[in-house]
This record gives structure tokens, sequence and C-alpha cells, in this order.
């Protein structure tokens, strides 16, 4: 497990109720606030990892992905490439249907949702109650953020990050490295690089 | 299967999820890109229909329906006249309450839940992830699209729409063929014909 | 069962499934609109809980809670004054982490999600499929209203009230008696009895 903060303990929690064993956390911070990783070795540098043959262990990433932060898929990219694996992991309670593809190092977690024909990349987050309706085409690093709502046949570029509870026609292309913000209603196509922010709410005191 | 687009094939995969057979699909269009259909039936004409005894097969209206599109209420209404019954459709994973009524022909997709009290009309699709609160009454040919969410008591006239992951208040009336675009708040009651938009998002580019 | 409304009505939908014995319904108002309530005992007045040994029964609160609506949280003081337990109530399809923390009369209703680390204070209501994210901190009191999506680490003080299908951005901290709107985003930490509402929505008629 490559991180030790929220989302690392999210996929924990995932893992542990499937059965599954996490060898080691690698994170520079602490994790004894976490009891989710009570009883796991703990290293807190990188180089921990090449201590394990990438024949034995698979790696999880447990690093988050908020608009523009490159670490995440830097380390995928970094271990992959020395031959690692990364797990694929889908919660227990997500709906993937199986005409649906899920590519290797894909996360989808609990409650998510992948309908029939859509296909999500590698590396890629469908969080927490997220919901990728049919034929959309999602692809590598992407992060569509807990409880997200993509109509269908909407594509993606790589390195997408669709924010918390935002909601994206149906047939809409967005392009590589875009952001749409949390809560934001996107019904028009979004070039690279693009933000899309909602006017944003004002505040009234009673 | 009336119909090969996108609804039709998420119908699809419900209803193969259950075992059931689907014994051909009747779609103008080609449908050979579809996985799901491999191995099905499948007519180009209407007329098809009519060479299936009423008493032999039920229907499924796999057309969807997006504002001001009559086809699917159109198509309901002929065949039924005709003496053909639409089968009713209820995902394996949506939540429906002992107490809720769900009017032939009406379908109720992946993790759509329909609360106590709640009341839901004939060729009406509740879809993904959508939510019925308690005491709602949703008339007949209606769409409540994904993750839409209907608070307590609210009531609908035949023919609304409600786009994705809206948000309709309690105790709101909703007139006949009124539309709640995607992503909108609904705060009050909404006349025939009227369309609720919300204002849209500005975009930034970084 | 303390109120006959819509609140009640779900909660005695869950406790029923779950095989539980509903032994009396105290309501100032009639319950015979209800069919889920046929049966059960209704006494009109509060005083008929004193007829009830706080060692023979659990009180379950069946008043909903919304913006500045006192009866709730007065009612659950009053009773747990006298020596009254109030249920626990978690809905089976509810997803609650083994590492979440579930005050004593919290409620967490059909389809919520609280995930690793987070905490639910006391008679706090988690609505219909509302998620609460790892981490985060609920104080007693609070309604976190159908389908609300509370990102990682937000914390709120008590009787907060969270509307239908808000979103809540990460870090955030939320004070005593403050209000999110429906369907708002919320950006910023937002202060005591402070409201946020989002800039409604305008019609267009077609």
């Amino acid at each position: 497990m490559i991180g030790g903060g929220g989302h690392a303990s999210v996929l924990a929690d995932i893992l542990m109720g499937q059965g599954r064993e996490i060898i080691a956390v690698i994170s520079p911070d602490s994790i004894s606030e976490r009891p989710i990783f009570d009883g796991i070795a703990h290293f807190q540098s990188d180089d921990a990892i090449e201590k394990f043959s990438s024949s034995d262990v698979k790696l999880v990433n447990g690093v988050g992905f908020l608009p523009r932060s490159p670490l995440r898929k830097k380390l995928y990219q970094r271990y992959t490439a020395q031959g690692y694996e990364f797990e694929t992991i889908i919660a227990s309670d997500a709906s993937i249907s199986s005409y649906a593809s899920i590519a290797s190092g894909a996360q989808v977690l609990t409650r998510g949702i992948v309908q029939t024909g859509a296909t999500i990349g590698e590396n890629t987050i469908i969080n927490t109650g997220a919901l990728v309706e049919h034929d959309c085409y999602i692809a590598a690093h992407n992060h569509i953020a807990p409880k997200a709502v993509l109509c269908g046949q909407v594509t993606t570029g790589e390195g997408v990050f669709i924010g918390a509870n935002a909601t994206i026609l149906q047939n809409i292309s967005i392009k590589n490295d875009a952001v749409v913000a949390a809560g934001a209603t996107l019904t028009m196509c979004l070039d690279k690089n693009t933000t899309h922010y909602p006017i944003r709410s004002t505040e009234k005191y009673t």
C-alpha cells in the first residue's frame, strides 16, 4: 500500500473486508492515528518497495488525486516501468456490468456503478458511489470523485478530475487534464487543461 | 425489446442478470456494436412485433425519454391498445419498499430507491441510482434520470422529465410535461410544460 | 415510535424489514393514512410513553428535523433524561465501515454510507443514500438529508442541517446549528447559525 492517508485507508478497508492481506504501508507520514493500519508494517521511504520482488507482491496506489497533483500518476508509471503490477480494486458492493471493461490498476470503491459498455482506464479511481453510465469511455489516471454522475457516452482523456457530486450530461467529451469542480453540471465539451467551475453559492446570516 | 440503444442495453443487462430471455431486439439501427445483444434476433421494423402473439411475449420499452421526445409514450400506448403487455422491470439491487406501488410497465434500474408510501406510474423510468422518497406520487410516462433526488411527498403529472442528479424539495408539485434540467434544485412548484434550468456554470481557463 | 409522519414511516419500514416489533406509535395526528402502521397501537399524547418502563422498551425518534425545528432534539433530551434509551437504527443495506463509530440513537437509513474513521453523533440522522466519507466527525443532533455528500475530514457541530443532495468539500468545518441548503456546494467553512444558500435556478417557459 503506497500512501497512508484517507484514500489509502478506504482502500485498506475494502481489501481487508475481502480477506486480503496488506503486507506494508509506505508513507513518509505517521499512520498511527489510523487504527485500520494497526499491526501492518510501516516504511517511511519509497525505497522499501524495492525490498519486495515484483513477482511476490502487488502494489496498491493509495495516493489520492486532487486537481493537478501529479504524484499518483508518477508513482504508477515509475513502478509499472520497474515491472511491478498494481492491484485492480473493486469493492464488493460496487456494481460492475459484465459488459463493462475495467483496466489493470483501476479502483472502483464502495457502491460505485459502472454500466453496460463502459470502459475504465488504468490507475483511474471511480470513487464511492460514483456512477459511470452506459458506453462511457474513461481514460487512464482519472479521478471520478464520490457520487459524481456521468451520463451515457461521456468520454474523457487522461488525467481528468471530476469533482464530488458533479454531473456530466450525455455524449460530452472532456479532454486531457481537464477539471470539473465539485457540484458542477457540465453541459458542453471541455478542452484540455480547462477547469469548469459552477457559480458559487452565496451566504446569508440569519 | 423495442429499441437497441443505451437504455435498451441497460435494461437487457438487468434482465439477463435475472436469467430472463430476450427473444428479439426491434430497432431500425444496427445493434452489432453492442456485444450484449450478440445472438439475439434483430428486426429493423416495428411490424415484426406483430409476428409475436400478445399472449406469448411481453414487450420491453427500451426507448429512452429525453425532454419532449414523444416516441417512448407513443410506442407504449400503441402496443397496449393492441393487447400487448409491457414488462415491469425492477433491478435486483434496486430498493423498493413493501409499502410502495409500482405500476405495470414501470422500470426501476440499478440501485434505484423507492421508499414507503411512494407510487410509480406506468411506463415511468426510475433510472440508475435515483431516489424517490416516502409518499411521492410519480405519474405515468415520467423519466426520473440517473441519481435524481425527489424528497418526500413530491407529486408529478404525466410526461415529466427530471434530469440527472437534480434535486426536488419535499412537497413540491410538478405538472404534466414539465422538465427539470440536470443538476438543478427545484424549490417551488412547476407548471405544465415549464422547463426549470439552473444558472449554468462558468468556465475558467487556467 | 415517537412521530407518525414520513420520517417515522421510513424508520418503521427499516425496523419491520429487520423483524423488529413496533409496540406503539405516539403522534398527535392521525396515522390511518399510512398502511405501514396498520395494527400498531396509536397514542395521541406523549404521556403514553411513561406507561412503558424504560427497562422494557426502547424509543425511536421518528420526528424529522428541518432547519431550526427544535422538537426532535427536545424529545431526545427529555426522554434520555428520564432514563429511556433511543434505539440506534442502521438499515440493512447501509454501508458502515468497521472502523466507523455510530453513537447511540443515531439513524443511518437505506443505502447510507459511513466510511473508515468517521464518527456519527447521538440522535443524528444520516438519511437515505447520504455519504459520510473517511474521517468525518458529525456531532449530535445533525440531519444529513437524503443523498447529501460529505467529502473526507468534514467536521460539524451540534444541530447542523445539510440539505438533500448538497455537497461539502473535504476538510470543511461547519459550526453549531448551521444550515446548508439542498443542492448547494459548500467550499468554505460555515459559522454558527449561518445558512448557506446556492444561487437559485431560473425558470423559462417554452
